[in-house]
């Protein structure tokens, strides 16, 4: 199956083929095997660092969630109301107040905010946390629509709303831009959202958007500003300097397992996934063509010299499976680099180096294995990057109207100014199935408070 | 509160007043407070290199599990029926089948396994999960027993069973007894459960057992070899190199956030938590005794310098809370070095040095402050196992009788033959709150297969 036939297919088959996911036994839930779990490890890391970095600190929040914590905040239980699923029997027992399985923790996380703030001395409070969470979903796809998926969750309490947008802007940018750019080479559109698409209780929800293999645009993580709508019915308070008491200003962020399938849909080809080095479980695998002693000593070798240059490298000398399944395994898994040593090549000293998202081949001297490889798997990500945003941008229209945004939109990214769409622009483009996915200024930059929300170019695209 | 007063109060106050953790909303759930998780965090990744250095890859698998499915491993659902937290509700709709909220994964990840193993070659197959699992709890006490609590649990298929018994216990020795001794500096005795203590559905239960600041065991981690209880309900089959089909023999092993509490009651005192600097998120604080510019940025040139040292250092510069206030408080936190800057001191030169454990207080030249406080990081851990081995043997005691191993067993362990406790034994020391941890050859080493059950010492306690 190849993207151009059957895009949903091909992203099935890709999955399943170089076994990242499977569907779990209840509705709507994943299995995420080694080789999916490991490229989401080293996302989790990335992310993690600049987290950190940006001064939040991780906590663990319940699962459970009493159903009448969600009440006090209207529209986010408005917004999430469909999606929950609820334990109603616990050690036995039926139990006096249901369970909500958190969908998000913004409630139960602001109701201990009302406690531990006291002072302008315990703002800013930064937050994070790594959690699975639970959304009831009906049209299930792996890691882009799953009932449980994990996330990290930030939730931030400031003394002003001037820094709060700050710090929203900061995690937008310097951590999820920064790792989707830098790390999964996707470029990514910043903006924000309209009142229509933003969530359920934020005031302004900022977005990064990716454009897929297929053109339509998939969000791949949100930071919100949430104004005072939770510290309000939460009551989170502080003293200020001056003696007075005043609500805290607000942010939430998230970004889930989502991006491992960004990562799939956004670089991989008729052959398969294809992984920058950074978030490859196996950067370089060493292929034993068939087996001999000399083929065997060499092959081991190689993986000792270029495990010693720092790179994560997996030898392959299941021999007892023909070479072709397994180069072709490997190939679908998406790693990078194969070191192919065979005795015909080994008997003049060089094996075959293959590059994955090139598919190119070349026959290397055994000594400078290590040379090629790096210089490779320092090409790979910015290679990828540079052809993603490529794509990105051979598929990005200029348009003048609703019809011309309608048209674009279908096939990738149509950029027209939110005024020209009308009043009713966005009803008229739901039924189109398109959306807008970001508002920025006409060069591309967020836009700062205060502008005039005609003057915004709206990014229209079809979505996942 | 000291520790000989009222050991378990003196427990909550540190959780508390070390701000590592809160009681949740729904009964027996738990917030992990940053201090809490950051000790957490740390752990999990010693943990996890040395699971990865035992070839076990990570996987995630989901939360919720089809009722169904835990009734195909009988006594597995007898151990868990009354601990289950049941979803009747999703989405809006009552659910046909309710949804079990894992309480361990063995019943998915098996389900899993007998699709994933057809061969030999796909032997053995080792997998790890880092989760949130639930039990519904009565009498919950944070990190010891909550609701909901944060593990790991491995799950292996072998091809045969002297394959998983080794496995087994290369987990118990190299993963479990390695981290608590080596990282947690609490020493454990190992060996394995009567089939009374055992978990359900295991053939034999390999336990990690510390003694607590009360004299009391605390359950550390636990490995169990399966034998074919699951392969057989859910079968799990391989195709052998001589063309046979059999079952496979398993294995499964867990350690949770327990381990932040062992931590907690292994080597607290009266004065708080003492980490070792390995699972300590800040191992170094540099304290502004009194603010003014040379203070200043003298601290913040030591931070600088022992952050640059390789060590986790924090600054705590805020001089609007007075200093005694403070340093209570990281002394609280167990933080292993204290680095107080004040003017006087500063204005001869020197700086005062306080180690933790011990409580020492030591006036450093600025010039030697590093090299002191590299001295003490690396002498706080060896110091505390040796501290909490010396307490532990102190408190052991060879018993010839059941009489003489309650008494014993009531205020620390009792070391007895299995023989001398008699047919009826185990049920009598139950009577007094007593159970047997583990069994042991004489000498403390592991039960090999066919050593005879009366020949084995019964390590006898009160327990957590």
């Amino acid at each position: 199956m190849t993207r151009g036939e059957d895009f949903p297919r091909w992203y099935q088959e890709v999955i399943a083929g170089a076994e990242m996911a499977d569907n779990g036994p209840a509705r709507g839930t994943m299995v995420i095997r080694p080789w999916g779990y490991g490229i989401w490890e080293l996302m989790q890391a990335e992310l993690d660092r600049r987290i950190k970095e940006a001064g939040a600190e991780n906590a663990y929040f319940p699962l459970f969630i009493p159903e009448s914590f969600l009440k006090l905040e209207a529209e986010h239980v408005e917004g999430f109301a469909p999606e929950l699923a609820v334990v109603t029997h616990g050690g036995g027992k039926v139990l006096e107040e249901p369970l909500v399985v958190r969908p998000t923790s913004e409630t139960v996380i602001n109701s201990f905010f009302s406690k531990w703030v006291q002072s302008h001395r315990d703002l800013p409070l930064l937050i994070n946390q790594w959690a699975n969470v639970v959304r009831w979903e009906l049209r299930p796809r792996l890691f882009l629509r799953t009932t449980e998926f994990l996330w990290q969750e930030g939730h931030t309490a400031h003394a002003t709303e001037a820094d709060a947008h700050a710090y929203a802007l900061r995690i937008l940018d310097d951590v999820y831009r920064s790792t989707m750019v830098d790390v999964l080479s996707i470029p990514v559109l910043t903006g924000h959202k309209t009142a229509r698409e933003r969530f359920a209780g934020a005031t302004r929800t900022w977005t990064t958007e990716g454009m897929m293999g297929d053109g339509k645009a998939l969000q791949m993580g949100t930071s919100h500003e949430l104004g005072q709508n939770f510290s309000r019915p939460f009551d989170i308070t502080f003293a200020t300097a001056e003696g007075t008491t005043e609500y805290v200003w607000q942010t939430s962020w998230g970004v889930s397992t989502r991006l491992v399938g960004a990562l799939v849909m956004g670089h991989g080809d008729d052959f398969g996934l294809r992984l920058p080095p950074a978030l490859a479980p196996s950067q370089v695998v060493v292929l034993v063509v068939k087996d001999s002693p000399e083929v065997g000593a060499a092959a081991e070798a190689l993986v000792a010299e270029l495990t010693a240059a720092g790179h994560r490298v997996r030898l392959d000398a299941r021999t007892d499976t023909s070479f072709g399944r397994r180069s072709v395994a490997w190939e679908l898994k998406g790693v990078p680099v194969r070191v192919e040593v065979g005795p015909r090549d080994l008997a003049e000293g060089t094996v075959t180096v293959v590059t994955r998202h090139r598919r190119e081949k070349q026959s290397v001297a055994v000594g400078a294995v290590a040379g090629t490889v790096s210089a490779i798997l320092q090409a790979v990500g910015p290679d990828l990057l540079a052809e993603a945003t490529a794509a990105r941008d051979a598929r990005t229209v200029d348009a003048a109207s609703l019809e011309e945004a309608t048209e674009a939109g279908s096939v990738g990214f149509a950029r027209v100014r939110l005024a020209a769409l009308g009043p009713d622009g966005e009803d008229r483009l739901a039924l189109k199935a398109l959306s807008i996915r970001c508002l920025q200024r006409p060069d591309g930059s967020l836009a700062q408070p205060g502008d005039p929300e005609d003057d915004l170019v709206a990014v229209v695209a079809r979505s996942y």
